[in-house]
């Protein structure tokens, strides 16, 4: 830390991304990215801007946000992207919280969201999932604060069923009742549904994950109007143009290309069940996930060692130092042949243990 | 404004970027885009991404932060890259200002200075400029807290000697100095050099003028570690993968042809020195300009005149309704051709408004 630093941010401890590896080559499961490409329209898309790369992005992202709309059949101004869906996150936390309507979100969820609020110094309680790894959704109701849900949730990848969604909203009408669903592509039911009923629902998703672009940037929002002008008038405080031409063309191509990507994710949600099953016949507890990663632990080996021993052989998952979940490993559900050898390394790994 | 928006933000005026027209094609002279295209080379490197992003960018930057480290003579942990370089101010703005240590900077320069501030809720002084719309140097020595200094300064294009800006560094040892350097590349000589000596200094540059490429948001800065390490605190407590796949591959292509770049940048002064003769033999006051731009008004028509009858006659310049410099429009500097055609519009709007 330098001396120049504010003492307002002088405590601030930031996300820790997953791991990148440069140099060797993994089986890499650990980022919940797509193990497929994008499709041939967004490639040609992509290829199409470079050359007009001296010109700005539009920072109203007109064609793409229009698209949008159409595909969640909402208006316009009921959406607004982003660099990433942190980026909204971020915004929303900004927008819609503060000392006078506090965060609530699970204590084991999207490790970003503790971030979030202290960058921004906003009070958050963090209320201890179930021990089954549940939201109570009793939890919720009625908290007079601002609720933030991922939905499905992460690492856990349990999912709330739209019902329980709409009882939260509707238990906290005079706050905002914010649903991430980065992972709703895998086996959920979107509350984008539940948007013209209820003023103080904003649902945020993002292309890194269904869409096979984590590389490219782009989350997206939906939420009435009157929400998303607060949140544009934060944007356009901070990165106007904040979608660059590149990616912007990728996401109007990837909508129109919706058929190639909702069958990638059929694919995953049956390699999903796959690995639940191997994993499960191999003694392992794995949680019912809807998302495109599996929450999994064995009563045979800790799950910090099986981290390390899965990245000597070269597969890498996401492990995490926390202390209720320090024995689970969150496994992104890849192709076919990247769970096989997942699986097969696992058993080689436990023989080794027993021996 | 929703009722959910909290009261902290209620009264902040965003940014207003400059007009991005879509349907009738326009002379573009309105946000200082480069009017050539990025080389075949960055074309290439963007192409060469699209099918891999399904993967995640590197949050670190590795091999372009090695890359701009070794174009600009630093260590790589010097270097800092962003979503653009609004990001970068944003960040710095946050990190090193505050009630303690408040804001000093132009009441003429670029617009998005008091947004930040009024973002971050910092306190700051506009310092007015000379009556020649220079930065008077002394205003800013000692001043006991962060100054910005956009320099060249926009939308005037004066530029300050190195000197100058090394005295303002100097006298303000316990506060940093942020230099914006977006159009250093027009005949300015950047403060990089000095940032060994100072470790208070922190210089922001950007990709979008001088390297064509404000389509693709790279934006970058360099100064001490220590600095660089507070602002990394806030970037991965905000959005580690600003940075897309694609930008980054065209930033590393873009250093591999930095003499098409700055040639293109020499081809800009030229046409800059002619736009000004042209403007001045029509009888206008043209600011000194070291940017690609040049600040200019005339005795003959306002200022906003001016703005509408060039645009009704499809050539964009940017007029800001600010009461000091309300007769002027900055006038991005194109291709020669560009330049004729402005000069030739204005011809003809002088001799119309003469009859």
């Amino acid at each position: 830390m330098s001396r120049y630093f504010v003492s307002k941010y002088a405590a601030l401890t930031p996300y820790t991304p997953g791991e990148q590896p440069r140099g060797r080559q993994y089986v890499k499961l650990n980022t919940n990215e797509s193990p497929f490409p994008p499709s041939e329209g967004v490639i040609r898309a992509v290829e199409a801007e470079g050359h007009r790369l001296n010109l700005y992005s539009d920072p109203e992202c007109f064609v793409l946000r229009g698209r949008l709309a159409a595909r969640y059949g909402v208006e316009p101004d009921m959406v607004m992207l982003t660099n990433g869906s942190d980026d909204i996150l971020n915004f929303a936390f900004m927008a819609f919280s503060d000392e006078q309507s506090p965060l609530f979100f699970p204590d084991i969820t999207y490790g970003f969201y503790p971030v979030f609020a202290s960058l921004n110094h906003i009070p958050y309680t963090e209320i201890p999932l179930t021990d089954d790894f549940s939201i109570d959704p009793a939890d919720y109701a009625g908290v007079n604060g601002t609720v933030v849900i991922a939905n499905p949730n992460a690492p856990t990848g349990k999912l709330l069923p739209l019902d329980v969604i709409e009882a939260i909203v509707r238990s906290n009408p005079d706050h905002v009742v914010i649903v991430d669903e980065a992972y709703i592509d895998f086996g959920g039911q979107s509350a984008v549904s539940l948007v013209p009923r209820y003023d103080n629902l904003l649902v945020t998703q993002t292309f890194s994950k269904s869409r096979s672009m984590a590389g490219a940037r782009l989350g997206f929002c939906i939420g009435q109007a009157s929400l998303i002008a607060d949140l544009n008038t934060l944007r356009y405080s901070t990165n106007p143009y904040n979608v660059n031409l590149m990616t912007a063309a990728a996401g109007v191509a990837a909508l129109e290309d919706d058929d190639y990507y909702m069958g990638n994710c059929r694919v995953i949600m049956d390699n999903r069940a796959w690995t639940t099953s191997a994993l499960e016949a191999l003694g392992f507890t794995v949680l019912p996930s809807k998302a495109n990663f599996v929450f999994a632990k064995s009563d045979r080996i800790g799950g910090e060692e099986l981290y390390l021993r899965l990245k000597e052989k070269g597969v890498l998952v996401r492990h995490f130092k926390l202390d209720r979940i320090k024995e689970y490993n969150r496994i992104t559900i890849g192709t076919r042949a990247q769970m096989e050898c997942l699986v097969d390394t696992v058993k080689e790994i436990l023989k080794e243990a027993a021996v």
